[in-house]
């Protein structure tokens, strides 16, 4: 028997499938909804509809925008002779939290993974050579984050971009800021005295 | 600087108004939607609209429906004699889970709480107190969770109940069953010892 309408039930399958909620969370969802005025849980619908209608990429760097080029492309106060290149749009937020970068930026949409079938040309790479044939660009980082496909897409990129004479970088990788020794794994402390520097 | 379109930002907070979802899951959410195929995230804004549409309080036991009368009221192989009070209509699915029950239900939707303002007069005690004065009613089992606010609710509901001469019954507190007396709390040691039957 069912307990609960399908409506009800179908609306709790839907917040099942997103990633990381399961059942008993997505219940919780979908009676929390039900308890919203009408107008509160319609403009929670229409949110959905708006940001998938709107939201496009950037015709530049990838980044997620609802006009032509992102805020970032559009700004004459950024650098276009740096390009730092993130996996996901969510890399340009944590780079920008820094204060500290004031070039533009590349959005990969994914990294290199022939486990899942992900290959160079399935990911926004060429977007990101046809940049730098352009000729204004001096620097590219690599800011994509420290695991094995994130690593192989940067080294794929850098050996791809070699004869343009372009400087390819990467992020340092070490001991984060305010941590301790002692709780740094085996493998950040091998990359953080590969790079140690001279004071 | 806004990095993200407003319409992102917007379907963001959305997520984040949502119990239990923070700032950082409303983002993995967000882009999880606008990865989705048109269909999909359209499906799940219906899903939002449909349930909030169809779904409606059952009209005799007040549990979620899409129909006049939930299943449960609908059907004939139910004992009238017996209404089990939950205070939300996941209770329900809690008492079905155990195959034990086969009278009807009361959904409270809430408890007497002082402290947040929610009086008798809030919660649908009225339309079961109409329920037991048919008459047809010969025990009403309060299935309130054992904290507090859900106690008071029940001493309230009982007392109100009494002049009726219906029999009112509480689930019995203990031991859970598959679980050791060496994690169980206080509270529920001296609620074992109190309900202690003979063997």
């Amino acid at each position: 028997m069912e307990y609960f309408p399908s409506a009800l039930e179908n609306l709790i399958d839907k917040f099942a499938s997103l990633p990381g909620i399961g059942r008993k969370t997505a219940q919780r969802l979908a009676f929390y909804i039900l308890a919203l005025p009408d107008g509160a849980a319609m403009s929670f619908a229409e949110a959905v509809i708006e940001a998938k209608k709107n939201v496009r990429c950037c015709s530049i760097c990838l980044n997620l925008t609802d006009k032509e080029f992102c805020a970032i492309c559009s700004s004459d106060r950024r650098d276009s002779g740096i390009i730092c290149v993130v996996s996901d749009p969510k890399g340009i937020l944590a780079i920008e939290r820094s204060h500290e970068y004031k070039g533009r930026y590349h959005v990969l949409h994914g990294v290199i993974s022939p486990m899942s079938g992900v290959g160079p040309d399935d990911i926004r790479i060429r977007e990101l050579v046809a940049r730098v044939t352009d000729g204004e660009v001096d620097e590219v980082i690599m800011a994509t984050n420290p695991d094995v496909e994130c690593e192989t897409t940067a080294r794929y990129i850098s050996q791809l971009l070699h004869p343009f004479g372009v400087k390819v970088t990467r992020l340092a990788y070490g001991i984060p800021v305010g941590s301790s020794l002692e709780f740094a794994d085996d493998a950040t402390l091998m990359r953080a005295l590969e790079g140690r520097l001279e004071m």
